[in-house]
């Protein structure tokens, strides 16, 4: 039986999401509690890896079991036996050709970007941080030249393994945050993305906020396709894996569901 | 010379403010940071120490220095050197009788409780949590009882060593919060807290929301002058030092300007 699950984490006190050698990871939390309740190795597939102090209100998870346990059994159970910084938010028994990394055809982020040289230290985990002068009708103009097909060679990390590098943005957006001025948020929706794409993303409309090059330039960047040409990695604890959304209407109406539930 | 320091921080790193053996603590972090500025040790006093975990929007230091920076210098470099959940607001040079702890007069606190049984991830280090039947309407009741001038034995902890246990509660106030439905914020104001007094306070006030007894019984309470008869201690995720203020008005002044600057 195959069991998919939601998972909503504070990625701060965590080495990102995939188990590593000798590093805290939420990976590693999850599967320590299947363990225990099967009493042997149970291995979790994640919809994406997470990087280190990265954040996720919607991680889409599955692993299969030979136990039969009620899907909000396998919720209480889990979330009883993880630290409170990571929660199972609810569960779903789905179809055993179903896989939450490679059925996926939808991914949103969002980013938390805070302006400003010094941060309210209740902030510091939760927001990246941008300390020149950023210019907002310019950041904004700069969005648009991300969406559409367009192959991303120049936003990703050196190290990216796929060779495939055409991804589609549909959606690309910020605005200032209702509750807090110095705070600009960030929501990026597309079909996939690359390794460190969304941070090199933000990093790059952050240069043209601060006026290192014009927005138009953006497609020169695109041109180029390398990664030299874009601009720096922006911090990992602004990110949040916020939605997954797959070729499955059932999982899809299960996510929407159950994503808010706490 | 004797510099105010106003500090806000993230107690959840922490063992609380007061520097202990083997433990890391917000004072022990600012020492570090002014014995490199001073090159010899350099004691720093705070306005009442916090408990592990518990966080301050506008704790007041003291030190005595013989250099002669200038008060944002002050700000500049010890931020540059203490870690980024605990910030420096703003500093200003005081007559040197005045004292943090001794010359206060008024303290508040804020506590925010979450009512349910899963609290989301992000929130874990930054709220108390109730589990149980929470009766907004008989928890408000309950918070007149402790306005006005009681002798509080009943809520402090046992280990408390001051003798008199006489204090002044100026105000006593609770609302839902406007963008989360499960909060509850408390705000409370008096002359002085005994050791553990605000976290008790809560903790009976979340037994009268429960149920347990009714809100006339904190009289009782009271008159006992015994530890036993009120509830227990609240988290200490949920407590906040909000505001000290003191008999001298310059230094109030001085509070009211800058303690919000981030």
């Amino acid at each position: 039986m195959r069991v998919v699950l939601i998972c909503r984490y504070d990625g701060s006190r965590y080495h990102g999401f995939q188990i590593q050698p000798n590093n805290n990871t939420v990976q590693e939390e999850i599967e320590k509690s299947l363990r225990k309740i099967h009493k042997k190795n149970v291995r979790i597939y994640m919809s994406g890896r997470t990087d280190s102090g990265v954040h996720a209100y919607g991680q889409v998870l599955h692993f299969d079991t030979d136990l039969n346990i009620p899907t909000d059994g396998w919720v209480k159970a889990i979330n009883a036996m993880i630290p409170k910084d990571i929660r199972i938010v609810s569960a779903k028994v789905v179809n055993d050709e179903f896989h939450v990394r490679y059925n996926s055809i939808k991914k949103t982020y969002s980013y938390k970007l805070y302006l400003g040289r010094e941060i309210d230290p209740f902030l510091i985990n939760y927001v990246g941080q941008h300390k020149f002068n950023f210019n907002f009708d310019k950041a904004k103009e700069a969005l648009k030249y991300f969406i559409g097909e367009h192959d991303f060679s120049s936003f990703c990390s050196k190290n990216t393994s796929v060779e495939d590098k055409v991804r589609t943005i549909y959606s690309f957006k910020m605005d200032r945050d209702n509750q807090n001025d110095n705070i600009i948020n960030f929501e990026i929706t597309g079909n996939g993305f690359l390794y460190n794409m969304v941070r090199i993303i933000i990093g790059t409309v952050q240069d043209v906020a601060a006026g290192k090059y014009e927005p138009e330039y953006i497609q020169e960047i695109l041109a180029k396709k390398e990664r030299s040409f874009s601009g720096p990695k922006a911090d990992a604890s602004g990110l949040y894996l916020k939605e997954v959304l797959y070729d499955n209407d059932e999982v899809n109406e299960f996510i929407n569901k159950t994503i808010d539930l706490f």
